[in-house]
């Protein structure tokens, strides 16, 4: 890759830290605020508020399945610019245990994090057993994949969950199935997820703490009949927030982002639009261009540990022997800290260890590029240059080799 | 284990950087300075400096044996209050190759880290590897167990390695024979590395930037006549510092404890004393009360990955299941980032989870720990109250249970 493109970069300082200043008036969970929209586009900036403060939109999301987000800290994530992070309500149900979380303080106490969580239902990773689930109008059984243990998963059981962990944002249970599924199998989920998410939102008054918010969640695989008339079900429900789900599940990328820019412009444009387990670089732009405000995926952390980093001027495997003697940094342009003070010689060195070192450092520039990314569309919109930043940051991922190129 | 000992250690903060305010004087690299001494004991504190810097003895040495000590940052190493750290100059020279390391700018550059780095030979390791080594008067030929590609290691190639790793504190070549070696194989140990203490000596000047400093190493197992003998050899030669090698061999506790007991008082007054490879607290106690300066041992971050943390108040495995819903920290009285933060029971799910930040926190902690142990002899060595800390601090180990006791 040729390129580099620091003009196109916000500030480093910028995407470190929700812009939101100390004296911005504290506003009530659920307040959605949009600060700025592209006039050309449906692309826009926002604020969302919950109970551990406001996250600014667009905004991307780490991973933290069981509550880490690998190997990080939360002074790590903090410095790396990450607002609010994900966990798992499956896993954390089970590892270490909802109840524990509970009697620990909750999931912020417990983990040292007093930004704000957002959890997933946990439901995609349940249908992905294979065998160990059956599903029925009602919710799931299931027999965990950390022991074999029988359980039942229903719209109020993962309410009770996320009750118990405290998170700031709950996602409801639905039915994702996979991309490749039967039009008769997608109709289905859809109903099936219209039930549950009704439940969930009679539900949560009762189960959820009042600063709670509740998101809903849009299924309908790449069919757009079906997803709008899914998205009319959820959008007239009392959600805060409306998700597409179903995304990323294997269908091809011209199909997601066809199905991402005829949709997301359609959901209530008053409260956060949320598309589910997304995704590249690439992924990030279209959707933002889309007009969706909030995306998570543990592409940067997770391909970070398997020795891709990401950089303005395309993706670099540190596994690669022509890094062994690279005194520069990963991207001469970065600020994160690992740019900062080490070289690629010395990160590959440590992959090769096997030093639980190189993780950290690696997740953390993944995290910070990812962030950058985001944040320099964010500063965009509000500056009201969407548009060039938008055409520029295309030209660099349209000619980014694609991973498998580079890998090996 | 009922006796917390709130009362021994220092200050939270004294362990916790270098005690030599800014205002000193800096110091020629080589200059050791004995600052206090106990009356009733050869026990005594000091100060040596180095090209990068002073080190406040006695003084612990955690082991990163390919530059990084796992999975912790330099700025994780200042938190916890270490001064210099070792690294392994055959590891270094295979893995990334010592000329890579010149290259990249020499190790401390390579890794981040501006405090004095003291490199061991590495010949301990090479002499382990069985069946792939074969000695000689002039040194050792061997298969490196990365590759099987051979090498010969001689003191004039431990030194090359040491320069082109820019090691403020090189250790000689020297022959260290198991704990259980005949005592035909002992003398030839110290004849053998006699000659190669000569031979380094020798090289120094040639090979060693003037910066470096040069320490020669004391072998004779328990034999006390033999350490005498070889102590004497030694201390003749013009090296920086005087180290005891062949302890923590697989000789009994009771023995190494008497060896130190004997040998360390007589090793010269004016030059720092180092005992390589030790050890438990109890240990670290023994060799203060004896007079050395330094130790270094992989105890406190090898056995935190397995689970292992110590406290004042004992060792704690957190890996047993009675942790699982503790919200206390490891260590209530302890400072260390993570006791402020973290619940043993958050400790024990990243454990169980693999997550790499179990071992970065339970590594910080336990560094902490050693640093906080020497911190507190050395404190009140400088104020002149050691008898009653190191017999209050006996107390404490006397009655710390064996691992084995706790593990399982």
């Amino acid at each position: 890759m040729h390129a580099t493109a620091s003009d196109l970069r916000p500030h480093p300082r910028a995407g470190l830290t929700c812009e939101s200043t100390p004296s911005a008036a504290w506003r009530a969970p659920g307040t959605f605020e949009v600060l700025a929209a592209d006039p050309a586009s449906p692309a826009r900036a926002g604020r969302l508020w919950t109970a551990h403060g406001p996250i600014d939109t667009p905004c991307f999301m780490p991973v933290g399945t069981y509550g880490a987000v690998k190997g990080l800290e939360p002074e790590d994530l903090v410095e790396v610019g990450s607002q609010i992070i994900l966990g798992n309500a499956y896993h954390l149900a089970h590892r270490p245990g909802y109840e524990r979380v509970r009697a620990l303080g909750g999931l912020h106490r417990m983990i040292g994090w007093d930004r704000p969580i957002l959890t997933d239902s946990g439901g995609f990773q349940v249908f992905s057993l294979r065998g160990l689930q059956r599903l029925d109008d009602g919710g799931v059984d299931y027999q965990t994949h950390f022991d074999g243990s029988r359980h039942r998963m229903t719209p109020r059981t993962v309410l009770e969950v996320e009750a118990a962990l405290g998170s700031d944002i709950c996602m409801i249970l639905d039915h994702c199935p996979p991309g490749d599924a039967a039009p008769k199998l997608k109709r289905e989920a859809v109903d099936r997820s219209t039930r549950w998410a009704v439940a969930a939102a009679e539900l949560r008054g009762a189960i959820l703490a009042p600063g709670q918010l509740c998101f809903g969640i849009v299924q309908g695989g790449t069919d757009l009949t079906l997803r709008r008339e899914h998205l009319r079900t959820i959008a007239a429900l009392p959600f805060d927030g409306i998700a597409l789900g179903g995304l990323s599940v294997g269908e091809s990328i011209a199909d997601a982002h066809a199905t991402l820019a005829a949709i997301a412009p359609e959901m209530p444009t008053e409260r956060p639009r949320y598309v589910m387990g997304i995704g590249t670089p690439r992924d990030l732009l279209a959707a933002v261009r889309s007009g969706v405000d909030m995306f998570d995926c543990v592409m940067p952390t997770r391909n970070a540990r398997n020795g891709q980093l990401f950089t303005f001027a395309g993706k670099v495997n540190i596994r690669q022997s022509r890094h062994r003697d690279d005194p520069g940094p990963v991207d001469p342009g970065c600020a994160c800290r690992t740019c900062r003070r080490y070289s690629r010689a010395y990160l590959r060195h440590l992959h090769e260890q096997n030093d639980p070192l190189y993780g950290r450092l690696a997740t953390r520039h993944n995290l910070f590029f990812f962030h950058q990314w985001v944040g320099a569309m964010r500063h965009a919109l509000r500056e009201g240059r969407f548009s060039a930043l938008a055409a520029a940051l295309a030209r660099l991922v349209d000619v980014d080799p694609p991973a498998a190129a580079e890998a090996g």
